[in-house]
């Protein structure tokens, strides 16, 4: 059973054991054996299995810069007793497939990295595999989306930013592109019409170009694409219309951290660490990937701490209250928990996601428990359920970018662990 | 009296009011203006004065790799009372030149970014300019090899490395290189007969050809040389012979912790964590710039928070005793305080440092103050002074590499501030 393989979209990976970084010895020996280098130049970062090492080790590949924690202590979130532990680990479930799962054995078909669960505020369950450590920041990807959102919507509610406002207003620059006459709320919802796409398994998707404009991914000798995101983002053009249908496309992230930028002044690492990382007691500076012209990758380069990423899966389930302050504005938090209009969701075709919005750059479940997402590719998941006062907090490195591939076994065990443990 | 200039070897530059960052607005904007953008690509952030904010955001220009304080509380070094305020800030000394100068204006003139005083282990004294924060690691540059050798000169006490053996003796590929007849010893007291020049001011001085086969200095288009720190050390050819002279070159340094990650395994980056940063109580993690193989630069690659270094300084002023615990052997510390050969030392010609002698990567003064000092370009410095139970720790961004260009204020300051606060 050590040396499976798993099949997704009829290509054959390494299972989740098989796969195990420690096992293949990345980056081991002084100079590595170049056949277990795994190297920012030559994209073997992002290939499978190097990417289960190298996303506990963005820093080492990019630039990036530092989310601080600030100088107090971390915050309690309790010591697990291991009193859950048969009971989780032995959980039964089966999957969406139809499936019977267990529980320990499904953290290793979703390639898990680590895991961590809150209930009523308190860990009772936490796992690392592979190459992620308790103090290891590891890629959070598209979870960033749900910070940056989070805290854009925290500057409406304040007043800072108008959400009715079309983007032209705060950036001149981008009249004549696809945005010309978007509003921030159709950004924060993801309902812009733009060609653009998404599509991680496609090389000639414009994510890569995105991602090269960025210097998050090499560019070729030669290369004469745009030289950083701000100006990746002048050049997209319209395709369909605004506010029709939801459409998951990081450029409207990248843009929207763009008008933080230009309005406030703060960059969204000052922002993360003066608005959460600092007042949430987080255990360990966080850091994101930084373009060329050292802006913040807000649609996707966020790197932090498992226990970190859970705090602010608690914040939310805490409708923004922590430790008797109000950190996000509790009318923020229920707004993204009330969602947006899963009809324009539906029509993005997300078969395993029926009944879901998204709502300021989270997935909106408005399931029994009214849980509610951030998600990132290759497995990343932030889950937070407030009717069983449960959080799961989730780093893994699937050898599929999208959630498609783990929601399967994903959304099934974390109700029945919601079950479990609220319900006994 | 704001924006004059000063002449380094017939250049003038802007003076340390004038070129403060503040003023300059590096990086300010979304996106900051062309003429106010830091790059790594353009070498601008090697320029003066760009390098006034670089030097304290180097992690957002290239790769790196953190060195964890760990999750303890930081260790308590006293808060300034502001009792010695006036008495340090208006402290007159002589320069080297024969110039009167005060205190005050001399961190001006030696274009500090920030400066802790520690007297009988407390802080005295502490001031921030420019780009520098309390929590901002700061690059310091070759203070980075008095880090790595102590730990190395660690090893060698603690029987891990012997330090009569040659280098082949762990690094066969060595062969046939300057190093195949160096001894671990001759390389950590830089006595090396190795064809490679340190001229930071010529532009075709080998130190370019390592920084860019490092990755910390851009390569150009069609870029053919070594393709990591390795590779590089591997090319070096003999000039002259081993142990008769002393030789300022990073690439010592460099094979060096290529030697120390042969043996142990454990990377630079970890040793620092769990030998200092960890028990020293650092406040804030450090970090090291990391070559295209994920490879920390030993030879100068470590960015620290100015109090942490002040940190290291104290415990090498304490013998290697921290709270209780000796975090390095009384033997190493004593070993590096009594130096070396001064008449090997005379050979290298630093005029202004009559008397010293080099010996595991720290120069030794031999002063009256029996004073040892960590060195890095653009002024950075740990000095330690055991008789006046002092320790200075500055951070720099001087436009002139050499340390030479700020000795003639910096060695007489220290040393009148020895006496102020030890003699009052």
């Amino acid at each position: 059973m050590d040396s499976g393989t798993l099949r997704f979209d009829g290509i054959d990976y390494p299972d989740g054991r098989s796969s195990d970084p420690r096992r293949h010895g990345w980056m081991e020996g002084a100079p590595p054996p170049s056949e277990r280098q795994v190297r920012f130049a030559d994209e073997s970062f992002l290939a499978f299995p190097q990417m289960r090492w190298s996303l506990s080790h963005m820093r080492e590949l990019v630039p990036t810069v530092n989310v601080w924690r600030g100088p107090g202590p971390a915050s309690d979130l309790g010591t697990p007793t291991g009193a859950h532990d048969a009971a989780i680990d032995g959980l039964a479930f089966t999957d969406l497939q139809g499936r019977e799962r267990r529980w320990d054995e499904s953290l290793h078909d979703t390639y898990t990295d680590g895991i961590v669960v809150l209930h009523r505020g308190r860990r009772v369950y936490e796992r690392y595999f592979g190459a992620l450590q308790p103090h290891l920041p590891h890629a959070c990807f598209s979870i960033t989306k749900s910070y940056a959102a989070t805290l854009c919507a925290t500057l409406v509610h304040e007043g800072v930013l108008d959400e009715s406002q079309r983007v032209p207003h705060w950036l001149p620059e981008m009249k004549g592109t696809a945005y010309e006459d978007a509003t921030l709320r159709q950004l924060l919802d993801m309902q812009i019409g733009v060609a653009y796409s998404e599509l991680y398994a496609d090389p000639q998707a414009q994510i890569w170009d995105y991602a090269r404009a960025g210097g998050v991914r090499p560019r070729p000798a030669g290369y004469s694409g745009a030289g950083n995101f701000y100006e990746y983002l002048q050049t997209l053009q319209p395709e369909g219309r605004h506010g029709e249908a939801f459409a998951y496309k990081t450029v409207n992230t990248e843009l929207m951290a763009w008008i933080m930028k230009r309005v406030t002044g703060v960059s969204l690492a000052q922002m993360l660490s003066e608005r959460l990382w600092s007042p949430l007691g987080c255990e360990e500076d966080g850091y994101l990937s930084v373009d060329p012209i050292c802006v913040p990758m807000g649609g996707g380069g966020l790197s932090a701490s498992l226990r970190d990423l859970a705090r602010f899966g608690e914040l939310m389930l805490r409708g923004g209250a922590w430790q008797r302050r109000q950190l996000l504005p509790e009318a923020v938090v229920a707004d993204i928990r009330r969602g947006s209009d899963p009809a324009k969701f539906a029509q993005a075709g997300y078969t395993l996601l029926a009944g879901y919005s998204y709502r300021s750059m989270w997935w909106v479940s408005h399931n029994a428990l009214d849980a509610f997402e951030a998600r990132g590719i290759h497995g990343q998941r932030l889950y937070v359920a407030p009717k069983a006062d449960l959080v799961v907090a989730r780093f893994a490195s699937h050898p599929v970018a999208a959630s498609a591939a783990n929601d399967p076994i994903t959304l099934p065990a974390f109700l029945a662990l919601a079950r479990l443990l609220h319900h006994g």
